[in-house]
């Protein structure tokens, strides 16, 4: 059977883009993590949408599962390859196909890097409101479907707010064109919401219209020091007041974290946290954001408070970058805290700062020895924890620390996801956030989208 | 059968909730409109969602169909009682239910008023966004389930971006609790998105989280005059550049719209338009906001730049008023302008001009005697036009109006509906905006959430 597919998809689209047995590169067996390497069937470079409508088709006719790929830097598994899958890569489907200055979007293929996105949208002093690291390989394909956030969400919404039409292959080939370049439009059922964020289960994104922003012309940044999380959430309160949507970033960072962070050569020490708690906080400062002035009244006025105890302005584009180095590091982790593994969640924002006192103590009596570093989007309810544990203490007890830690998430009705999605590697504890009820209502979009189940199988539900 | 059910509901639920026969108020017969007036076989005043759950579990084993009714105020007929349907009312499901001053968010009843909600939200010192005229009447479940818009769209998005969760009880009487609090939760497919802006049709809300803003102390705004359309796209570029999120609004008038309105008694002309377009801007000028020289010098420079030819700066918040009443006495209409119909569309916004000067002729040609004004929101694609025939031209030829009007829509790749939604007027125009393969789609939504068909049925698709 899988051999009349494979000749079929030959036959339809050609040797050059479908590849198959020793022409398959290595790449497209494993994601990021190298966890498993399954040799799929074929792998399909799309060169278009037709191209993405025959390659379902066929697939959809031989109820054959097929694995989408973009650039393959999720964190959860949503891309690897299944054994014997058909893979569809949408790294062909790259370009920017139009950018309408006055409406202020842009119409992009799917499989275009974030980065070519947001350097388009700068040519024409527009700006792309989502960034995360991995920016010069993820595609915006995948962005969207998993509702990508990062460090800008406090200000212009996650994905989901960026996207205002699609082009969606359906699991049949159905092609479905809802280019809609409109910020108004409520003629009847909003399909594309369907396709945001779920993970490439309910079909194929292959075009897209992203909305624009004025680009902030300018930004200032400050480091403080919070004695309490009880002082973060009011300082958090104070920000919001006093900066309005100049807030850009507001991101804390524990004293574990941030002594790890300072620790690490080529980072600077801007402040002294002594235990304390640190955040970060950025506005907008040119002509239409908050004046330099009025940041620092804000910073001093906190002081004032007490909700901060010190802080550091930047000064210059340099030390504002160092403020970040800080905070972006993370990226450090596998060659400086190995074995570790890391968890991006969502809880009440009121108790957070319980959350992670809880947790490190759960962590530390149940895996002896074990260290655990804590920061995160707090404005957006937003915790990523990191958990370590020494060579020495025998073993990484990996299934243990995620029982500990989705057991407590699951105990302050959390989320097990905050921005990276379900994929394969978080999908036992989805149950920790969403009842039987919402599972159920997913499993019935699933089926009526994607009845054979052909699409990502094994993914999200 | 129709008895059977109605003997099971009343035993299920008392003779107080529901009311049958001669106990049944006209108001529930017809909307606003007061087109049709159809007698329901009984109306269910829900108290809980329990109430709604048993009621629908009751209609959906009689495959009996349900209208559901907010606040009546809607525009498109989505809460036309059909003859006989069971008539489920909001009313009573009222109330806000919590506050949570930290994450910004407020839990609330569906049946709540928007100006409760409104007001709720300002006595912790925070604002709802969503804000429209028919505020003290309407219910914000029905704001949701048809993804209101209004003023304030420009700066805080629709409906859709205020909702964080809901819950909702589907046809056959399943209760989904989705009261997601978090601004991140990627944890499976958004299903909260399945029921904004489905009309009712896909299930019925009864409980939303709703996200809250810090509230704007203090507004300025200015009254423009600008000569062209391709001017007023040069000062909404200026003022996104200039005003950044400080942006509040930007409300364009034709010069016909404008000249009618000043016209009425009680209406000040704080400019003189002359055949000219006037823009209604205005600007967050509290302390996070812009500076009420920078306002000064936004609208000195884009008087220079020759975008605008004239300009009024409100210098007290009565003058502000008398600006807004300018816009916003469209309830004059039916008095004024008697018989007239109105239309909420959406083009692409470089297109507006063009769109209008064409249609205003189309319309004269078409039908003479016609007077049509123009209004919208245009830096969200949104247009508002009325067409009035005066009576001794004989007769009101809506249909012919509707035909052009949608005609044009479809010709300019528009939306037939912006903010108001589809209910049954704009069925048949459905088409004009929105493809075969996404009507299809949408039919197969709501196959697979109400195969039966019982949710106000009719409406939508």
């Amino acid at each position: 059977m899988s051999d009349v597919l494979l000749k079929a998809l030959i036959q339809a689209l050609g040797d050059e883009r479908v590849l198959h047995g020793a022409a398959i590169e290595d790449r497209y067996r494993t994601d990021w993590s190298g966890q498993y390497h399954h040799d799929p069937l074929a792998v399909v470079r799309v060169q278009g949408t037709e191209d993405v409508a025959t390659t379902l088709r066929l697939c959809h006719a031989h109820r054959h599962p097929v694995t989408v790929q973009g650039g393959m830097t999720g964190l959860v598994g949503g891309g690897q390859t299944g054994v014997g899958d058909v893979v569809i890569s949408l790294e062909r489907l790259a370009g920017v196909q139009e950018i309408d200055a006055d409406a202020a979007t842009m119409t992009v293929w799917a499989g275009t890097p974030l980065q070519a996105v947001q350097e388009a949208a700068l040519e024409q002093h527009l700006y792309f409101a989502v960034d995360l690291g991995a920016r010069g390989t993820c595609q915006v394909g995948g962005n969207i479907s998993t509702n990508a956030g990062g460090n800008r969400v406090i200000r212009y919404g996650m994905m989901r707010e960026q996207v205002l039409g699609l082009e969606v292959v359906l699991a049949d080939g159905t092609i479905v064109t809802s280019l809609n370049k409109m910020l108004k439009n409520n003629a009847g059922y909003d399909i594309k919401q369907l396709f945001i964020g779920a993970e490439g289960t309910l079909g194929i994104i292959t075009r897209a219209v992203l909305r624009l922003h004025p680009a902030p012309e300018q930004t200032t940044c400050a480091l403080c020091v919070l004695p309490s999380y009880e002082a973060v959430l009011r300082f958090l309160s104070r920000a919001r007041k006093q900066c309005g949507a100049s807030l850009l970033a507001f991101e804390a960072m524990w004293p574990d974290f941030y002594g790890f962070m300072t620790r690490l050569p080529g980072i600077e020490t801007p402040v002294q946290a002594d235990g304390q708690l640190v955040v970060l906080v950025e506005c907008d400062s040119g002509p239409s954001g908050l004046s330099q002035d009025a940041f620092e009244t804000f910073v001093e006025q906190a002081l004032e408070g007490e909700e901060i105890t010190d802080a550091a302005i930047a000064s210059s584009l340099k030390q504002a970058q160092a403020f970040w180095k800080i905070r972006d590091s993370v990226s450090e982790f596998p060659v400086r805290l190995s074995p570790y593994t890391s968890f991006d969640v969502s809880l009440p924002i009121r108790q957070i700062g319980r959350f992670v006192e809880q947790l490190r103590e759960q962590l530390q009596s149940r895996i002896p020895g074990s260290v655990s570093l804590y920061f995160g989007h707090v404005g957006d309810s937003n915790l990523h924890v990191v958990v370590h544990v020494p060579r020495e203490s025998g073993g990484f007890p990996k299934p243990l620390i995620e029982e500990v830690v989705y057991g407590l998430v699951g105990d302050y009705q959390g989320s097990v996801s905050a921005e990276h999605g379900i994929g394969t590697r978080k999908k036992a504890w989805l149950g920790h956030t969403r009842n039987e009820a919402e599972i159920s209502l997913m499993s019935r979009i699933k089926q009526a989208l994607d009845p054979l189940g052909i699409l990502n199988p094994g993914k999200v539900l």
